[in-house]
């Protein structure tokens, strides 16, 4: 079987693979996936307090414990397509190609992108996803936040330690964030509200050195000079590479069943990438076990 | 809102439900559940090796974190009955009766039961369902293992470090065990296997001195003189305080859907006490968390 993924869904899915004694090839892109961009985990059950870099390496280590003749692993190898092929066999394209019997997707979810001009360009150069990751690099910049509910509005208040100035853009003609978080950042003078507003270019040289937007009223456009550029308009599940292959919901996450099974039958999926009903660390572990021991009993039933 | 148990998925459910700011009353007979039966854990994702009362240890250290005003405690607490109440309250009998506006049942699963003359007398006087809590007890005694399914079979293989003889007890003309524990039991000559035999009962004085059994082919009744009878016969769900309260399955266990909501809709249950497909440790984090989240919502929504 094939094991797509590296956060803690496809680990806890590995672990229990091979204890299970199925020939198991784990496939990550990378390591821990939204585990690092978090600072302080409070919340997985055992560990009162934890780093999410430091989750990620007692999670990878606990794993390659069972690297071996039962448990292989490749690391930074990038997924680019998964079909289901005849024969009840599964085909994965990845560093090469793979076939298994059964395949579970644990591929996590990544940030949402704006898709204008300067945005790809600019990345790490000044464009950035993750406060957590990239807020120190600001210490006394300006910069914009975009993005007017919960992830926005989280991600500026966090930049409230780093950045002198933060202008929040949203394109509705008001927040949507909850209240409580609305009333925190309306409260901070260094946080700049511009609501009603649609974001069309991120500009710079070397890096980041402008933000162009329209005024959705006046329909002007006007530029703000600043030196980053945080986009906060959430996550989506990373569910490209089996896009035609299952069935996904309006949000683009895959639909499973009480059994993880996806609307393809040796198609497994766990997780956040999956319609789950929340997505929370020890939710996606318990899932990526649950999925191990489904695929157990479809691959090994009497 | 009240959350029932003290397992995995209890105690996660309390660590989500406080930091949600819900005002949580947690009722546990016991803590840890089936983890103190395990003697060493390898499967819970970032714990490579731990025992079952370590993790429990851990367990309960995390929860007590978030004791106080918005998170009761109510230890050593027996549940005698929980009743769905009209204008959506639940009421919970235990050492006293409380009222809240949703509940968690989270009671997990213990050993069957024989049911038959000395069982329950002689229950820690040589009656044992637990080979890892008890088993040294019986150091080169001779011991009976009632049960021939696998968790019969586990606890006989387990027993071969402590007892000096075992006598293994099937109803059934058959071993039910799989193949491979089937293998290692007959092929040590310690283990002596009686098939197709009642088990009548469990004599001693102080203690346990004997077991009388029937050979149902030939009606004859016959006595082994022996120290200790280990009962093992499997688990059942915990559900009997919400047994004409909510919807069970054949099995006794509490039924719930993705959401984690029974068939009474402010009872909400989540572990080992329910139908979800794997029952596993961080199975029954995840489920734990996934309740509260779901309560949250339940309770708070928009």
């Amino acid at each position: 079987m094939i094991i797509v993924g590296g956060g803690p869904a496809a680990i806890s899915a590995g672990i229990y693979a091979v204890r299970k004694g199925l020939k198991t090839l784990l496939i990550a892109q990378d390591w821990g996936g939204q585990l690092n961009w978090t600072n302080l985990i409070e919340n997985y059950p055992g560990f009162e307090s934890i780093t999410g870099p430091e989750l990620v390496k007692k999670l990878v280590a606990h794993l390659k414990k069972y690297q071996g003749e039962d448990l292989e692993i490749r690391e930074r190898s990038e997924i680019k397509k998964i079909e289901a092929e005849k024969e009840q066999l599964v085909k994965v394209e990845a560093d090469k190609v793979y076939q298994a019997k059964a395949l579970i997707l644990a591929t996590g979810r990544n940030y949402k992108k704006l898709g204008i001009p300067g945005e790809k360009e600019f990345s790490s150069k000044g464009v950035s996803y993750c406060v957590t990751c990239d807020g120190p690099i600001f210490k006394d910049k300006k910069v914009a936040v975009i993005g007017g509910g919960n992830a926005g509005l989280e991600a500026a208040l966090d930049l409230l330690d780093y950045a002198s100035k933060i202008y929040l853009l949203e394109f509705l003609p008001q927040l949507t964030a909850d209240e409580y978080l609305q009333k925190m950042v309306r409260k901070n003078s260094k946080i700049n509200i511009l609501t009603n507003v649609a974001v069309q270019e991120i500009k710079g040289e070397q890096f980041v050195n402008g933000l162009v937007y329209q005024e959705r009223d006046s329909q002007k456009e006007k530029e703000i000079t600043l030196e980053g550029v945080f986009v906060g308009i959430g996550t989506r599940a990373n569910s490209s590479p089996v896009k035609n292959v299952v069935e996904l919901n309006q949000e683009g996450e895959v639909k499973i069943d009480e059994k993880n099974r996806t609307s393809v039958r040796n198609i497994f999926a766990a997780g956040d990438v999956t319609d789950v009903s929340h997505k929370q660390i020890v939710v996606a572990a318990g899932e990526g076990v649950k999925a191990a021991l489904n695929v157990y009993q479809y691959l090994c039933r009497k």
